[in-house]
């Protein structure tokens, strides 16, 4: 009997039970040995029903992401860090400061404890990279699936500078289309990693929190018109709907959008669309043709900007469409993806 | 050829399918056709990465919760009604005012899409009922599993109080512990249906939005110390995490609990203590002993807390344990459960 009792006991110890979600003794364990320590801030410590934020009066800007990534952990960064960071930016490309973050977790039985451990670590990490407070959150236990581990709902808040006035409708005939930064290189480093394929090494997410970079764009003066982060529907995503939100046409040079040689050739490998393909370090931001060489300037002084670039103009043609004028000089429309060819993403 | 696509078309037209979860066209139909008719506000419709909310200079509460429950659809409610109220409840707990609420959907390939318009339809009803908009949202697909069909996380902000002190370290011996009405309705219709139980109709989840019932006690000019919603873990949860913080002991006499025939009955024939078993309408409430009066009053004068009672006192023996005076006159230690005994309830 003590010898069963004490492999029931290593058991728990490895993998989480669904025990640990039943909001009894083990959850309460859960949370204040493996998450508390990691976690630990004003906001969160209380662990009451509803963490209590001191705000400026103005307005706030409120959002959420469910992410479902597989696999949980992949080149460049995890579940955790994409949780963190799709919701931090999520807030910055609408002009705000991000104040704080709601973590929900849900979580399959047998999931190794040890994997648990590191993407909590990453959450810790990157919320202090974007200095956001996890300050509250909820954790759950589904019974054994098919190994999809741990899916991670986070919700933020952030205040909304004076000046921020993000509208796609406000864009206008002339106006210049910046993108951050080479494209596509989380989709694809999570795709290449659920194939398996060789070079994978050399591809990794650019999962970041743009807080800090869009910072030292306002910094510049520059007015941003529009700003949004190309996640799921990529490029091609943001750009139809700023066309259709700004009731005007888009037109890209193929040649100015920064794609690295390696994203190129792995797209091409896996017959995707660098224009489809998700990201989560980058921002497509509209701002006048006057202001668009400091913007571009700013963010390449910026480690997560260096290689941003002006890739086209909003133009007044009808009916609003996103047109790709190719290396080659040839037209081509630009159009949402359907939405098969990439699940579990992000 | 065209009866296969018709076919193909009408598959599509009843299940959630992978592609509706890409962030591509049909996320977008998704989104456009059968979620926005129903919880249109002027915060969600304009789609943007995050909701603006104009909020008075002040504290702000903010909270989240997973849902996992099975059966999606239980008597007197379903995922939906529970992810609103859940969240409602988490702040009004805390004496917030609930503003905004974020609902992020983790839908599972092959649910029906009629089960969905249900829950949608639902979320709208109960976000009506506690005036709240629903005011930012996301969408995600998983593979099928192995049929639990929809996850919900909620997130919500709250515009707190200014009177609002609710905090455990504020309760002194003598203090009453008051509950809104009967207790273990949610969990013991969930596990009866569950456990497919023949009186299961008679019996239904108490799931309602607090925030009226607590204005009317914030009406009352009582000083409400410390106030919690005993979801997982029951009224044994709160009262040992009350006894906890506040480092005070309680006794709770169980003659005064509020617990209908069925709900009793129901408990002795699944095994469980009606005492740690869930709740998702109900708030346990510490005041001074001469507030106790009035706050029950006003409770039993709103159709959510008809059945409210003093269920004991706060106490100062050492160490701080919660123990319950039987019918009988014995006395029994209440403790927080372990953990395993109610998975998926909320």
């Amino acid at each position: 009997m003590a010898h069963e009792d004490s492999q029931t006991n290593a058991i728990s110890d490895e993998q989480i039970v669904l025990a640990h979600g039943g909001g009894g003794e083990l959850t309460r364990k859960l949370i204040a040995e493996r998450f508390l320590p990691k976690l630990t801030n004003a906001l969160l410590d209380p662990l009451a029903d509803s963490a209590i934020l001191d705000m400026p009066p103005g307005r706030i800007a409120f959002t959420t992401d469910a992410h479902v990534i597989q696999p949980l952990e992949f080149p460049g960064g995890d579940i955790g860090r994409l949780s963190i960071c799709g919701t931090v930016n999520d807030l910055v490309v609408m002009g705000a400061i991000p104040r704080a973050i709601s973590l929900a977790l849900v979580i399959e039985e047998g999931l190794p404890l040890a994997v648990l451990d590191r993407i909590i670590d990453s959450i810790a990490a990157a919320a202090r990279e974007s200095g956001v407070a996890v300050a509250t959150g909820d954790t759950k236990v589904i019974e054994r699936q098919r190994g999809d581990g741990l899916l991670i709902t986070t919700a933020g808040v952030g205040e909304l500078r004076e000046n921020a006035r993000i509208d796609a409708r406000r864009a206008t005939a002339g106006d210049a289309i910046i993108v951050t930064g080479r494209i596509a290189e989380h989709g694809l480093t999570v795709m290449a990693a659920r194939e398996g394929l060789k070079f994978q090494t050399e591809l990794r997410s650019d999962v970041a929190p743009l807080n800090d970079l869009v910072d030292r764009l306002y910094d510049t003066g520059a007015d941003l018109k529009f700003m949004r982060d190309p996640t799921r529907g990529g490029l091609a995503g943001v750009l139809v709907d700023l066309a259709a939100e700004a009731r005007l046409s888009v037109e890209i040079r193929e040649e100015s959008i920064p794609v690295s040689g390696v994203a190129r050739h792995t797209a091409e490998l896996l017959g995707l669309d660098v224009l489809s393909v998700p990201n989560e370090g980058k921002a497509v931001i509209v701002t006048a043709a006057s202001d668009a060489d400091r913007v571009v300037q700013a963010c390449r002084r910026h480690p997560l900007g260096r290689h941003a670039a002006i890739i086209g103009q909003v133009g007044d043609a009808q009916p609003p469409l996103v047109e790709l004028v190719t290396v080659a000089g040839g037209r081509r429309l630009v159009q949402r993806p359907y939405g098969e060819e990439l699940p579990r993403i992000c």
